[in-house]
């Protein structure tokens, strides 16, 4: 079965409620933006590109349903539903990218309301068509990264759930299976969501690739009793020097790998780096409720009024990064001038 | 309120139930050897130096209810009692030394059937002094490597859970509030079973300790923040060259306290170490079940099906060991010569 991250319906954006993954598989018409941008809050769609493109369609869901007299009044009103996208999710720029985009084919270049509507839908459609693109080019760029009988360690999900199909960090998976490798994948839970438990692990074994499922606190483990070839994460937000915004635990895995000579290896596209920032200390970290931590299910686990601290990210410096993988190919030290050239910006 | 994790009561072993811990608060009288061994087993009481002292007084129950006719014939039967303790958890070397140790005072050396139950009630209320004691100790010594102020990051829980009434690690942090330092702790929520979240957390707020519950994959995001001054955790076997076996993910956290220049301390009884073993290679690592990982609380979170790896420990090469704390004192590198120096035996 196709896994359907998102799906645009011109009236409604469809989603598969990630939250309730793997026990059930719901999927959800969100009918306004509101809905779209509190799904994007509350993490029933997850991921940096995928927040980007379900972001994208919110926008446009918005403009399309928008009642407005006066082009100038159709652009103040989209201006709130800016400001309201912004507001769901700090960490992941791909957010902040797609908002700048569509804000840019907005209403101020266009002559009637109706032209600035279809020009946001169709950027949108732009914008998700251009993700499922990069997946497949960072998986082809990927594998070159990967040799035969490999087993690679993953965090977090950061594959087509994550995405629109194929996958950052799962798209360089599913590429060396593609490619007739035999590879397997350590997935670890990443408390306190579990995204690996409940996502990497659900599609890679829909997809029939061999996947282990440890704790965050055992990839350490592995790594030192050598059963780790290589590690691929995905990404929230890169600077402009390579450090590397991702999900919490990211940081501590890329330690563990460089102690243990295992490659750590970043897969994103490039709307996933922020050139505005000069490095990570700047990338601001979304703090997320204390719940997340201390119930499970609705199921209380810690002691009641524990106080409890909740980053979503960390940052990896780019020392700890062997590579970054992207639509545009694999860039490595020095990060602060390759990146740039990569870009095309000197 | 006093914590008890287990007391005496010569015609059973009362014991906090701590699988329950912290929404519910049960005793569960042990009233056979067989009780109490699956009460280890199942963890409803653990942590090294506990499953020592507990493992003491399963045998002195099975001794003193044993029915037999002759010396030899009560021998004979408690050789099967050894056996099924020496099965229960296979890390900890605790347990293996009170074995030890009740059999040496046990029937073989004594007259009567009597004086040999005697013998070993007396000394399982021996070693459960002496462990007591020891923590003490630990916690004196132990101070002196902690400034006011300081915030200690400890993984698991080597606390008066995991031992008779003050702890190992956790005494070190009691002996520091004692000493009138105001100290803070962050507590590892400790993946799979939580004893972080529901056991540390518990037993520091019930003692006025400042403490903040996180998951294991923030400790090394809080380290590169500054924000931790030590680690302390405990062990359940160290070998003779200081090599570390203790709860899985300590070895990552090791790891990341080298990388941010932050001690890494062990603290643990002299009944934790093994000289048998030249180094932490040879430690037997606990492999625990799948749906530890994959249920909590009885709630599936993972795929149906899915593998999963459930290593209950990890070895930490000495190399990452800044200090271990026992009850002798504190020894450092050289470890290979310091520990048998410390144990008297060069």
């Amino acid at each position: 079965m196709k896994i359907r991250t998102l799906e645009w319906k011109k009236d409604c954006l469809v989603i598969i409620d990630q939250t309730q993954l793997p026990l059930k598989q719901i999927y959800l018409e969100l009918k306004d933006h509101y809905e779209v941008a509190l799904a994007i809050k509350e993490m029933k769609i997850r991921g940096a590109p995928a927040i980007g493109v379900s972001s994208a369609y919110g926008i446009a869901l918005a403009a399309l349903k928008m009642q407005a007299k006066t082009i100038k009044d159709f652009e103040e009103k989209m201006e709130a539903v800016y400001i309201l996208f912004s507001l769901t999710r700090p960490t992941a720029v791909n957010l902040f990218h797609t908002i700048e985009r569509m804000k840019k084919v907005g209403a101020r270049l266009k002559n009637t309301i109706e032209e600035a509507k279809a020009a946001l839908e169709e950027e949108a459609r732009k914008i998700e068509k251009e993700e499922d693109e990069a997946n497949h080019l960072i998986g082809k760029y990927g594998v070159e990264l990967i040799e035969d009988g490999f087993t690679i360690l993953t965090h977090c999900n950061a594959g087509a759930l994550a995405t629109v199909d194929y996958g950052t960090a799962l798209g360089v998976v599913r590429a060396a299976k593609e490619k007739g490798f035999k590879i397997q994948v350590y997935a670890t839970e990443t408390r306190p969501l579990f995204q690996g438990a409940r996502l990497t692990a659900w599609e890679l074994m829909k997809e029939g690739i061999p996947v282990t499922l440890i704790t965050d606190d055992m990839a350490g483990h592995f790594m030192s009793k050598g059963s780790v070839d290589c590690i691929i994460v995905g990404a929230d937000r890169i600077a402009a020097n390579g450090d590397v915004a991702n999900k919490i635990g990211t940081y501590s895995i890329a330690v563990l790998a460089k102690e243990n000579g295992v490659p750590f290896y970043v897969a994103a596209p490039i709307s996933t780096i922020d050139l505005s920032i000069a490095s990570g200390e700047e990338i601001k970290i979304e703090e997320r409720k204390a719940e997340e931590i201390t119930e499970i299910g609705g199921k209380r686990i810690a002691p009641e009024g524990v106080k409890v601290a909740n980053p979503a990210f960390d940052i990896t410096p780019h020392v700890y990064v062997s590579a970054i993988i992207t639509e545009k190919g694999v860039v490595r030290e020095p990060y602060d001038v390759k990146i740039k050239e990569l870009l095309g910006k000197q």
